[in-house]
């Protein structure tokens, strides 16, 4: 009944995270980075990653096979004081406005937690890797949205225990399209009062009535009223309410995201998934308590 | 685009809700019952239930197949001001230790909401089965672990947002064995300074190393130190023990849980489930989300 890994054949351990596609946001900067953050929701998609750790002399990081610097990822395992080959797959492309570095920082945290039997709960390990994308400066949200699963609502930015979070209950296909990043840290920085005075604005729309539709609708005010909206996603948006359906802008990536077959029915050629209900988990962990005896 | 159950063919609509056996707990009762509750630990278990609502002139509640009294169901559908068929597939037994009253609570606030189209959040949503399950005295802490889904640790009581949780990551077979309830209210009437004496020490133990063996064995202390085993619950565990095992006794019924295949290599003959990583969600609602337009 040992659970350590050296006693068994298998030392890997595999986590899954949803991906996160972020409708609303604000910015929130803390000197303490477990209190920076952002209020704001988004999606959690079934297309997440699936992040497998094995202990190793140094630390390495494949995505899909390919070798890829993950700053969030390194600062997790430096975090936990442990060095382990990382392989990563990745249903959606990175960089896109999917919040999958978030999604790799938490998934590493929980394999290596089981990989190398580190006894943390799940809130220690939702800390570091929020604190690790928020140092990176690659994300604010995405960690402890994907944590929870669905449709996340951050009411109070931040780690646990000061982040708290709500939910939109309910199911969905979800269709997102995408041709792209945008350079997350730039527009944060230029205006980062516009973007939450915005978010403040459509969260609360939102929370008075915490619907699905009602979050996309929203989503497509902040888009607009932030000016984060590009050309191509515009045109994409308004190809598909041409034909009477919804759709707005993922979070910062040239994304655009809809419901039910709104982008297909569109036209369109969109990855077909849907809102994942529940958060990231450890997939598989060193076996003391799947085999027999 | 219309998210109104009457413009659909079918209004019902399904939630799923895992069973929670719990292992620890404490008990806080509170003037406001949404303050009042439990901390403790527990397994939320795919083994769970699925809850159909459709709307109806009066409420009637069938539990595999059999027209059943819930108070906790009632009160949420009162609260929530609707009247429905309420349909239970429950793959465990009743009143033996499952948390399956407040599992039925919280199916049926999520699925009337979907199927009325409410628009409550799932804070709301989990608040109204908890108060509802405080209130007709089945259950304290059942509602908001079955909620987060994994192995939840309450560190506080209540519902959101009052009460606050943790989880021990992880996954894991697990294998529980029932003969039958106990009676819940004479129990905690009696003593639950005892009970929440032993709950708080045991509680400190596993936060000190939140894993799953540890779990089992504060369970198994907590168990001992309330004086809750009863004999039958003892002799299979005393069973498990000898052949190199662990199992503790699910509060409060009958019923010894394990990890693995430590019950059924003793020679018993248990219900095999797993660790339900999700918590609770909608699985079907009205349809303008999944269809063609």
């Amino acid at each position: 009944m040992s659970p350590s890994p050296s006693s068994t054949g298998s030392p890997s351990a595999t986590a899954f995270v949803p991906a996160h596609v972020t409708g609303i946001f604000t910015v929130h900067r803390d000197d303490d980075p477990s209190r920076s953050g952002s209020r704001g929701a988004g999606l959690a998609l079934e297309a997440g990653v699936t992040v497998e750790i094995t202990p190793a002399e140094t630390t390495t990081v494949l995505v899909n096979g390919e070798p890829t610097a993950v700053e969030a990822v390194d600062r997790v395992l430096d975090s936990l004081g442990v060095d382990a080959e990382v392989e990563v797959d990745a249903e959606l492309p990175l960089g896109s406005g999917f919040g999958l570095s978030g999604a790799m920082a938490l998934g590493s945290a929980l394999a290596s937690n089981a990989g190398f039997d580190l006894g943390n709960s799940e809130n220690d390990l939702i800390e570091v890797a929020h604190v690790a994308e928020v140092e990176a400066g690659t994300g604010l949200g995405d960690v402890v949205a994907a944590a929870r699963g669905g449709t996340p609502i951050r009411l109070e930015p931040g780690a646990p225990p000061h982040g708290t979070l709500d939910g939109i209950p309910g199911t969905a296909r979800v269709e997102v399209l995408t041709s792209g990043g945008l350079s997350t840290p730039a527009i944060l920085e230029d205006r980062p009062e516009r973007i939450t005075e915005a978010g403040e604005r459509a969260l609360e729309e939102l929370l008075d009535r915490p619907t699905l539709p009602r979050f996309l609708e929203q989503s497509r005010a902040f888009a607009r009223d932030t000016g984060l909206l590009t050309e191509d996603v515009l045109e994409v948006i308004e190809a598909v309410e041409d034909t009477g359906g919804r759709a707005s802008m993922g979070m910062l990536g040239r994304t655009v995201m809809a419901f039910g077959t709104d982008l297909s029915e569109a036209g369109f050629d969109p990855v077909v998934t849907r809102i994942h209900p529940g958060g990231a988990s450890i997939l598989e962990e060193p076996g003391w308590n799947d085999s027999p005896r």
